[in-house]
Formats: structure tokens, C-alpha cells, sequence
């Protein structure tokens, strides 16, 4: 490999305790040359939804053979599997709790709860030879997933990860939902500014939409943020956000994940 | 090149989001092997003159060759210019909005709300060979200026990236007013152990010095935090500091950036 | 070296200023190879025995020839030694103050406010040869100990570091105590999820330990975080912890570091 493996690191761990770093020691002791990005480790602790959303909005800006590691994990020490999965544009690896919902249904359409693999190959986390020799009940990351990415990193294939599987679990409401001439999203997530980011898409949307969020109407699409006081507008994440100027749209406005945003003008 | 390219970047996006981990991934799929280091990400939003500081503390610390992109960019998607600064020591990347201030002052004398250029070249990064395929209108971070640095980190000339710009921007307040027997100047920056760190310099001052500020005086210079209750000193970053023992400056004496200090006792 | 050397940060320097920055430029201006890792530069300001904790979390699991650099120092610039440390696995460098008491408490027996070394070689950081030409009173991670951790790195031997130091600072109730049938021990550290985290290992328990802390006896220990509602359990760290089912054990119990856990049941 002329250049060194990428791996990235999402994370509920905060930055405050060692999590992170034994993690990273962990990946190094094993593939010593790997270079160890992160997307986040503020993901709010257990929120599988918002650390699905933040992968979604980074992997295709990382080159396609970079694996991706996340780690939001609240059923660790139960029977969730562990998973590593091969896609077109990176492997991710992590539990099986619908942290990937987002990325698969970028490169394939998926729907329900759990999902066949569509272009995708997906195995269990089980095989002792490449985790480390003692596994606790409380950190995975650092006894299972960070080895499964060092030794992907150095060459092992899948198939020697552990056995293949062929579903994965799902987060609901990944999709809008399509009601005669409305479309109904939902806030996935709530950035730094304050922008509330929603899970429609351009080609969800009419050529003349309105929007209504939290009983406000926002008639059309902006262009940029300084374009009108309330803004709706496709976000650089590929999705429509609803933004105020110089201000925080969560806080003026009072959204929060979850809300309904509701799409008319579809013909 | 037998080190490898360093690439710092600066800016007000936070940990939380996955924006700087973007970033990162565009940078490595252009350049794989350079060296990303962070300086801050917790700038306040908007706040383009604590990244200037910032950005002053600490490109002297790297080597000369050292990339530096700064992204607190409150115009993105407005008609500033994106640009990219050769000096003698490092080359800094991002909007023309005054972010570069403080480091050009320390390379050379400049004034006023633009400045020439003294020993130093700059380009507007317009060559779309160097951005990525599609420019949004919010995250030129992402689109514009992570390219740009890969790109040069690569060796591609900075002529190559756009075309020559003679003037920059600049933010005011940069240097202190001397006015009699006083030098004037203002807290740049309060730091997470709440030390006011202001614009002056200890060429600026006499060599018994008084200090004015929040309504209260402050007699000579302390060697370190322990010297006095209250202490200013020449702190690490080369500017006077105002510090309690083992407290909180701002808090104690309510400080906050922008703040006068006056200096008195010039000859 | 066939590997790049590995050099970790641990400070509480916090990441909005660019105090951490500075420190990895001037490790890259010595030992551009070097690979640098974050442990934590969250660490409460000036409490060393957080920090002392979070380094004996994550040593470990880096290989051995691992360089950890740790400044949590409010006695910068008064007469306190600066250290580096080698050990059987890995470097330890940083201000003699306690920091590296669990590290050292971890690798062999010591007791004390202070301690010989056993199996360990120290040095004063005092050669000027490898420190930056100017040293500061108010920043030494950036003009001592991050320039002797890149010397080292690129090979500089320990004793050209500076003279030897036959015995380093301790912090108090390291190790549990032992009183009739209880063992007595104090609580180190609350993590992000509000788990508190004892200096209790499973050695220091008998068969059917039961625990008293805050006024609440728990009995038994749990094997994971869903046991019960309030579960003690050996943590991933390799100490007692407590901890509260989906929440957090510390705002729901009240627990703070310094509390006592007393343990029953010894033989």
C-alpha cells in the first residue's frame, strides 16, 4: 500500500477521560503506521442517531479505503453483535445498533428495521485472534474495535474478522415519509451554530417548496445563510437546514432533533 | 521533501460536528501523507479576532514550511476573497477578513484597515483546479480552502492556486497608541485559566512600568504567576498578561477582550 | 526504528487556546516523524491527581517505547524539578509533582510522599542543550518538556537529558488501606457518564465484597453497566467503579472525587 491506512474515530467518550487515547494506543501497538483521524467523540453519550448522522455527513470526503470506527455503545456487555462491513466507499465497524442506518442508505436503498446488505458484506466481531486477549463487559472500543480496525488496517481480510452477516439493524424514520403532496422529514441533528439539519434532500424536494417547522412557514430556498433572517437551504451535509442569520435557528426559533418538517408544493 | 508537509488549521467549528474531520478527509484523499495538526476548533463562533491571536501564539512554534488554515469565516458565500499568504515563516490559508493580522504585523510593519504586502505574496483562490468539483455556498472550509492546502502541501505553486492580491484585510486594534507618556492598548484574549493577554509587547514598555486596567493599578512586572497576587507579566505568547494566583483574572477582576490597558511611566 | 516513535499529550491546557498546538510544533520542529496522540487536555486545571489517573488508564496500552508527556504544573516557574522518567514500559516526562504516582504505583511497590525508583532511571531536565534557547517562567510544556520528549524521540539518551534523580514526588492515598476486615479506599475519578472510578482492584477484594459509599451499601459486584440499577463493578480501567444504570452515578449519588469506599467482607 503505497499510502498509510486511515482510520477514523467517532466516539461518545468525550475528550476529558483516557478513552480515546487507549483507543488510539490500542490501533498503534498493532498498525504502527495507520494515521488516526477524528470525526467526533461529542456525540451526546448513547445517541446512536446523532453519531449515524455525523458519519453520514463525512465519509465520502475520505478517500475509499479508509475504515471508519464508531463507537456509541449502550448496550455493550449485552448480546448486540460487533460488526465490521464493507462498503463501496469505506468499512465501518462498530455495534450493530443502526449506527451505519445513515451510510447505507447513501449507497443503497434499505428500509425497515433491519436491513439486507445491498452491495455490502458484513461480519460478526467474534474471532478471539483479533480482539485483545481479554475482553471487559464496558469497553468494546478498546478491546474489539479498535484491534478489528488495526489488523483490517495491516491486511486481514473480512472473512477472517468473524462469521458473515446478512442483516444489520436499522434507526428508524432514516427516510421522509411521502403523504400526497407533502413530504415529512424529521431534525436529525443540531450543529455548533445552532442549524437544525434535516434528513430531506434535494431531490425530495418540489421546485418551489415551502416549509413548515415548529409553526413557522419559510417560503423557498436560500442560497446562503445571509441570504434572509430565516433561512431554509441544502446545507453542505446534502441536506436541507433551517438556519437564521448571525443567530442559532434551535435556540430563536426553539428546534430540537426530531421535529417535524413538513414540505408542500410537490406537484 | 524528506519531512513530511505540515498542515495546522484554526477555526471556529467545534469538536461536536463532524466539519473538521471533513476537512481532514479532503486533505488526506489529495495529500495522504501530510501532517494535520489542530491549533483550535473552539474558537468563538465568528470570532475572527481570537483566531488572529491564536494564530500569532503559535505558527512561530512550527517549522518554516508549515501549512496554516484558518476558517472563521462569517461572509462565507459572500463576496470575500479566499486566500492563500506566503510569508518567511509559513503560508496561512482562509478568508480575507483580518484572520492573518496579527501574524503579518510580527513579520512586518503594517497599518491602517488593509495593508500591502512587505515581503510577502498572496493569491485569491479562484483556479477551480484546486477546489473541489463542487464550491457550496457554507462550507468553504471543506471546498476551498482544505484543497488549496493539500494541494500546495503537494507542490503545487502558490501562482498556480489564483491570481495575485496586493492588499488584505486587517483588524483594528491591532497595535497599541502611544499618547504622551502612555502606551494604550486592549486584552486580545482571555485563556482557559483566565489570563488577560494583551497587545503589548515588552518593547512597548518603560523600564518601570505601571498598569492601568478595570480601575486598578498594578506596579511592575512579575517573573511568574506566583510573584503577587495580581500579576502582569510577559506571558509565553511574547504579550503583557494580566494573572491572579492561582485564580481567574477575568473573573476576578472582571476583564474581558477588549478591554484598556494603559501603561504609564514611559520616558 | 522501523516504527515512528509514538509521543502522547496529557495536559489541562484545554482546546480552545493554542497551548496544546504550540507543544506539537515544536515537537515537529525537532523530530518531524514523530507521531502525537492526545490522552486528555481536558483535565481539570491544576489537579494533578486527575491527571495521574487518566495517564495510568491509557499507558498500557501503548507499546512500550511510548513517550508520555504530562503537564499539569501549577508550580511552573518555581524551583519543582522537571522529570523524565523511563520505565519498563514507557517514558514518563513532566513536572515533579505527583503525576506519575499510579504509573510508577503500577510498574513497583511504592509508598511515601515521595519514592526511590525500583527498576526505573530519572533524570532533571536541566541540560540547555534540549530545552528551547529561551525557557519561560509560565509555559515550560512548550520550552521544556515538549523539546526533551522530541529529543528523546530522536535518540537522545536519558542521562544526556540531565543529571540523575534518585527519588520523585508521590500524592497521597495512592494505594488503599487496609483496617481490620475493611479495606478503606477513595474515589480518583468521575468519567464523562458520571461513572466513579476507586483506586480498588479486584486484588484488594474479597470473595463477596460489599461496598459502602455515601451512605449507600451495595453488595456484590456487578459484571456490566445493566446489572443493576446501581451497579460496583472491576471498570474497564482495572478499578472498583460505580455506577447507575442509564445514567449517571455521580449527580444521582452525589459522589465527587475524594469520597471514601469502604469495602466488607475480607476474610
Amino acid at each position: 500500500m503505497t499510502s498509510l491506512p486511515i482510520i477514523t474515530l467517532t466516539t461518545d467518550f468525550g475528550l476529558k477521560d483516557a478513552y480515546v487515547g487507549v483507543m488510539k494506543g490500542v490501533v498503534l501497538a498493532i498498525a504502527p503506521r495507520a494515521r488516526l483521524i477524528d470525526l467526533s467523540h461529542e456525540i451526546e453519550p448513547h445517541n446512536v442517531a446523532e453519531a449515524a448522522f455525523v458519519l453520514r455527513s463525512a465519509y465520502r470526503y475520505f478517500p475509499q479505503t479508509t475504515i471508519h470506527v464508531a463507537v456509541v455503545d449502550p448496550g455493550v456487555g449485552t448480546s448486540r453483535k460487533a460488526l465490521a462491513i464493507e462498503t463501496g466507499h469505506g468499512v465501518f465497524i462498530g455495534p450493530d445498533n443502526g449506527l451505519f442506518t445513515h451510510v447505507l442508505a447513501d449507497q443503497a436503498a434499505v428500509s425497515g428495521e433491519t436491513t439486507a446488505l445491498h452491495g455490502a458484506s458484513a461480519v460478526e466481531l467474534s474471532n478471539p485472534t483479533y480482539r485483545l486477549a481479554e475482553v471487559s463487559n464496558t469497553f468494546q472500543g478498546r478491546d474489539v474495535f479498535a484491534p478489528a480496525a488495526a489488523h483490517y488496517a495491516r491486511g486481514t481480510p473480512l472473512r477472517e474478522l468473524g462469521p458473515r452477516v446478512d442483516r444489520v439493524a436499522l434507526l428508524p424514520h432514516t427516510l421522509p415519509i411521502f403523504r400526497g403532496r407533502d413530504a415529512i422529514g424529521v431534525i436529525l441533528h443540531v450543529d455548533r451554530f445552532g442549524n437544525a439539519i434535516s434528513n430531506l434532500r434535494r431531490h425530495d424536494l418540489p421546485p418551489s417548496p415551502s416549509f413548515e417547522i415548529a409553526g413557522i412557514e419559510i417560503d423557498g430556498l436560500s442560497l446562503s445563510y445571509q441570504d434572509a433572517r430565516i433561512n431554509a437551504l441544502v446545507g453542505s451535509s446534502g441536506f436541507v437546514e433551517v438556519a437564521v442569520q448571525n443567530g442559532s435557528a434551535a435556540s430563536t426559533l426553539g428546534l430540537s432533533v426530531g421535529d417535524t418538517v413538513v414540505v408542500k408544493g410537490r406537484p
